[in-house]
């Protein structure tokens, strides 16, 4: 059969993995180190390549930075996003949504925390399509809380004052705020805190539960 | 008089003039731009100094960027803490501390927002003094919060079962998020909605003001 394997598919084929290796290393790279780490010089060590190998992948550092977006993004959709689909809207798909976030900082899928935390910190002050791209998927995030919250509030599982920005804009704020602490002070109890405060704001934003005096 | 002029000491204190010149511009390169980004060169010719003149003052990056730091804490002190020390402690303090550090970033005292939160996000990765660092001086504004809310809970301004560490984790949290918001979608209402939850969070964390529903 090896005579007639379509040389030239499997050559596309080979290249399709390799490019998806040096994005995956990409993305480590840059979640830890930053986009502006992720050169074709220290991809081509890191893959033991040769830098016109890996130029022949992509063609420029702007194009690199933007495959290694494309591919955090791919990510944390399977890891983040997927599984949650599958929940009912509003209140459990949203609770799932913040869980599935929360494990996939403190599993270190990436080894520099959440690289779209990284990414936006980093780009924040560079205008360009980079920045864009970052800024317009870290927003399509924020907005599927928010989506999910408005939903609750249409299913009467949270009251009918609250404001699904608001909101998301406080759930969405635990979870950076423990991606944080978890990789400048090493902190796993950031995880413990972050989880307390969502369950507690869901609470007293609920219908049926009330919030316990203080809590 | 300007025979006796004491040249010696002239000199010393125009040389402490241009450190903390070079190093103010070190600071607001550092908060867009990392870092990373302050190299001899670029402040050289952002001073328009000699390369020569500029490593006089530092000796390495290492120890420019530890001085860029300083600078950082000292303007902090002086917009952030300052005025909050003059305030009665307890949750007026408290307030004020979390007030200051919404204007300080609202104000854009440094061009890329706040400069503790890119620099930790720029070295949180990066094991070494600078990001002993930043984690020491950030760790100490942390402390410095929940500090404040165990004051209040002793003044009875807090019920008794408020844990400051958890507090001052989500008010933290609220603060940085605005940064974040501000800096990469340039969403001025971000400050508004942190305003607003730390409002209603100590509402809810009052022994006076009890949480209306929902909120």
């Amino acid at each position: 059969m090896n005579e007639t394997k379509p040389t030239v598919l499997y050559h596309r084929a080979d290249a399709t993995k390799t490019r998806s290796d040096i994005l995956r290393v990409a993305a480590d790279i840059a979640s830890a180190e930053g986009l502006e780490g992720i050169s074709i010089g220290r991809l081509a060590s890191e893959m033991n390549m040769s830098k016109t190998g890996i130029f022949a992948h992509f063609g420029s550092k702007e194009q690199l930075q933007l495959a290694t977006i494309e591919t955090a993004k791919q990510i944390f959709v399977e890891q983040v996003v997927q599984s949650a689909l599958q929940k009912p809207r509003g209140v459990p798909r949203l609770m799932t949504m913040l869980e599935n976030w929360l494990r996939y900082v403190d599993r270190i899928v990436f080894r520099g925390g959440c690289f779209f935390a990284a990414a936006s910190a980093e780009f924040d002050s560079r205008p360009g399509v980079v920045r864009d791209q970052i800024a317009e998927l870290t927003r399509s995030w924020l907005v599927a809380l928010q989506e999910e919250i408005a939903v609750a509030v249409l299913n009467k599982e949270l009251t009918r004052s609250i404001e699904p920005a608001q909101l998301a804009f406080e759930l969405h704020a635990y979870v950076q705020e423990a991606n944080w602490a978890f990789k400048l002070f090493n902190d796993e109890s950031a995880f413990a805190r972050a989880r307390r405060a969502i369950r507690n704001r869901l609470a007293s934003a609920s219908l049926k539960r009330p919030p316990k005096k203080g809590q």
